[in-house]
């Protein structure tokens, strides 16, 4: 494919973050079987929740625009998966396993909010309001994931358990 | 490597964080080479100064901790750069061209803000209070470099150009 407008360039964005956006669903169910805590366990669910909502946002712009969305795979986002299963399969400790889960995780959530923020920025230079706006919505909860899951390594002590695990 | 305790989640931070960093600084030059606008180029080649300089952080954080940083490859950003590559040689248009190098150059942004607050919180569980300073320079000016790359695509016109230059 020759990217030749803006256009073109929008559409290879939408592309890369759907494929972004099925990867994503089949990692995330194997790292919320891995997580060792209740509360990590539930964020992961709600935001494997999230993502389904989100790849349908995708097919709702893909229906506005005529954008097909399937034929390319995401390497970003292959990279990052990859790196953090390799990570994920080196850990001995429950709680050390949770905090890897979390910077993984947060990897994947910086992808996406980078990827959505020039798709939004794209969107608003070729004046599409309604895909501005539904891309907002994505962006937005892509960035609260992320606050979650700070809070949850932060506030909720998983580094410090970890630490404590091995004293 | 078996990962056992948070020292070792940190020390496997640090590894991938100080791969990405020599990836990025053979990628920027490229990139700068690419750019068409001068603002754009400016942009990259201070960031690239500032990479070099987040890398003689990285190894002051290992001369302080023992950790030492070789040995592993970032696939994360690997990844992320090879889509951006593949994606730069795929376009025709100037202009364009510029807005899909800072669509690249967030992604890599991006990442390394996740490497970096994820490093910063573990450094904060370990109590390494000289490691979580200089470890926060690096996390603010990604984060600066981010929003400098947004304002260049949004306010700066370089998306309006792109769509100038086809219509």
């Amino acid at each position: 494919m020759k990217v030749k407008d803006l256009e073109s360039l929008f559409s290879h964005e939408l592309k890369d973050l759907y494929s972004a956006e099925s990867q994503i669903t089949k990692a995330l169910p194997k790292m919320i079987k891995k997580a060792k805590s209740a509360e990590l366990k539930q964020a992961l669910e709600e935001h494997l929740a999230e993502t389904e909502q989100q790849i349908e946002r995708l097919d709702q712009i893909s229906a506005a625009t005529s954008i097909k969305l399937q034929g390319h795979k995401c390497k970003g986002i292959e990279g990052i998966i990859k790196e953090g299963t390799d990570l994920i399969s080196e850990i001995e400790d429950d709680e050390v396993l949770d905090a890897a889960i979390i910077a993984s995780a947060q990897r994947v959530e910086h992808y996406e909010i980078a990827g959505y923020g020039t798709a939004r920025a794209f969107a608003q230079e070729l004046d599409l309001p309604e895909v501005v706006e539904l891309l907002d919505q994505t962006l937005q909860e892509e960035s609260d994931a992320d606050k979650k899951l700070s809070e949850l390594a932060e506030s909720g002590g998983l580094n410090e358990q970890a630490i404590a695990a091995n004293a």
